[in-house]
């Protein structure tokens, strides 16, 4: 079996589940609570804060723990919304956003939320020229995602973070849910004021994540309540989930560099031999781009076919996001990029994990050509 | 050890952890994916939403899954507001919700929102001619707690889900977290719009709960995104984590009533012996009360002195609720109850699960009587 939809979700590690059930099962308190059994989940609650925190080389109180990525993207939009609607009622974003960032943008134009939804080019890249442009006196908020879910393109997260410091009054929030334990960001040195990240994406459990946070900003909560999270965040926290998230984070930033550019080699191989199959062309960008995601069409197909002809040989790849793959709808960031719907429709993704083999790549492409061949066949018939 | 702090949290039952383990390392797919290994996950979402959904005897789609109770009280709350708020900006609630339900309505305030908090009797109580004359033609949801957290009355759920029904415009939400898996409600029958649980409750795991919406009813979604659990609840869904409430909800509800009979046996064995104890006053009424909870007040100690003195004998008891026992505030129900303020800050709850023994409410008992006399013995020297 080979799994290649890491994209949409991570087997958890061993060590992770592992644990969990220590946790969950030693530890059981309520973080909350004043008795020795209360404390000594806090204690593990604040041991794993500060490990997330120096992973991601942020202050320990910037880290606000969630339920995972989409509630991170509601709560900082809407909560800079809240916060901030005195401000202005401006907001930036792309047209290649999670669904979780621009649903929430969609809600927020019912309440009179203004949004610009900035475009990308050919190769699903958005630029700082085009959010400079997009400005406006009444503008509280940019928010551009790390890494595009679909296609894979890095966005110039840098450079609108240079701009964005020449104008204090608009925070800057960026989805690292495809980035987070794979391509670090430098919160401060960007500066960015809000990230979101989500655990199952990078071998933790899902139900946890969290955001970062930067000292001083405020959020005005979207889950209100006991005031957990700095009152930023309120509910019980899911202790043996954040515990076993700090472990995932901290395997998966073991020897970075190291597994990025052997997960580079799998990718650049794959690209150039589906490259060579007749009809497929490949989206994802050769500049610019995340080394765990590889999309491309295979011309006159459906991708749900395809997916499920790859299937059968054992070979888990996707469509569009998880997220939109049962609506059957073209993938969105092709096409925001130009691609035409026919392409668009027929797009796979491939994503890989760190535990992903060059082996695992050749077996999935002969997969993927003998799927070709089949559909082919039973097609002329 | 004792535990007696259940209603802050439970202690996950060893096969609840045991399924979540199963599921998350072998079943971890993203349910919206479309291959084998996302069909297995969204299978096993299925079959726990059937299984809840029998538990409390609604319509599986009626079951929407959420990360705990301040999410499920959030976005009933919000998510009301925001869907009818065309009907009117009037909330009718009481003066001793849970802080996720009154601080979300604080939060509606500033919205333009009116919120009524009615008011209790000394036993805790709100009476249903309270919630009748606080009917304006703007109302549009009702949200009362079943099970008070602090004190432990059961609200007249059932009165006033027969008093809205002659008000098919406005909504009923009922907190159900303390009473889930342990005081049934009959959502259709009363009937109710929507009700909150949480699976650490009732030993499951942090992180997991569910919402029961009635057929029909919208709800403007708090966290907005991929589109999961009908367009109401965005996010991949904890699967580990709902099968093992599905699990924790089924083991509870097993032998309920031989259980809840055995629980008032020792609830009433502590209300008698504490009452026996001088400066000792029981605040949990008789009537009208939970198997589970038992409010008292050892008049001249502050109650966290108390909870840790009682600890020593590893006795685990808690202030006030959970959420607010670090800020060391007096606790909210008692002053709404009319207890004056000297009782309501040396105000100690102790809150069973089914699995507490009245072996453990003797020694309990003791733990707490020699605490006290030892803090008596401490304040004369």
């Amino acid at each position: 079996m080979i799994y290649f939809d890491n994209s949409a979700t991570t087997k958890p590690k061993k060590e992770v589940v592992d644990t969990f059930t220590k946790v969950a099962t030693e530890y059981y308190g309520n973080p909350s609570s004043i008795h020795s059994i209360g404390l000594q989940a806090e204690k593990l609650l604040m041991q794993s804060r500060k490990q997330i925190a120096t992973l991601l080389g942020v202050k320990d109180h910037e880290i606000i723990f969630t339920s995972g990525g989409t509630e991170g993207n509601n709560m900082v939009l809407k909560g800079v919304a809240s916060q901030f609607q005195g401000r202005g009622k401006h907001i930036i974003t792309s047209a290649i956003e999670h669904p979780s960032v621009s649903n929430a943008c969609e809600q927020l134009k019912r309440d009179g939320f203004e949004i610009t939804y900035l475009p990308v080019d050919k190769n699903g890249r958005i630029h700082v020229e085009d959010v400079k442009k997009a400005i406006r006196p009444d503008t509280i908020l940019v928010s551009v995602m790390h890494i595009n879910n679909e296609v894979g393109t890095i966005q110039p997260i840098e450079e609108i973070g240079k701009l964005l410091a020449n104008y204090p009054r608009i925070l800057f929030h960026v989805d690292h849910v495809q980035g987070a334990g794979k391509i670090p960001l430098a919160f401060h040195d960007i500066p960015i004021d809000f990230a979101t990240l989500s655990s199952h994406k990078f071998h933790g459990l899902k139900g946890t994540g969290a955001i970062y946070i930067r000292d001083g900003v405020k959020l005005d909560p979207l889950l209100a309540g006991g005031n957990q999270e700095r009152n930023i965040r309120s509910g019980t926290e899911n202790v043996a989930g954040i515990v076993a998230m700090a472990k995932a984070l901290r395997i998966s930033m073991e020897k970075l560099d190291e597994k990025v550019a052997n997960m580079q080699k799998i990718i650049a191989y794959l690209r150039n031999e589906l490259a060579l199959i007749d009809d497929v062309e490949i989206h994802t960008p050769i500049e610019y781009t995340a080394p765990h995601i590889l999309n491309f069409s295979v011309l006159g197909y459906k991708a749900e076919v395809l997916v499920h002809a790859i299937a059968n040989h054992e070979v888990y790849v996707s469509t569009t996001s998880a997220c939109s793959s049962k609506r059957n709808e073209p993938c969105k960031t092709l096409l925001a990029m130009g691609v035409d719907e026919e392409h668009a429709s027929s797009s796979i993704r491939i994503s890989l994990s760190f535990d992903n083999t060059m082996q695992e790549a050749k077996e999935a492409v002969e997969a993927i050509k003998t799927s070709i061949e089949k559909l082919k066949l039973a097609m002329r018939r």
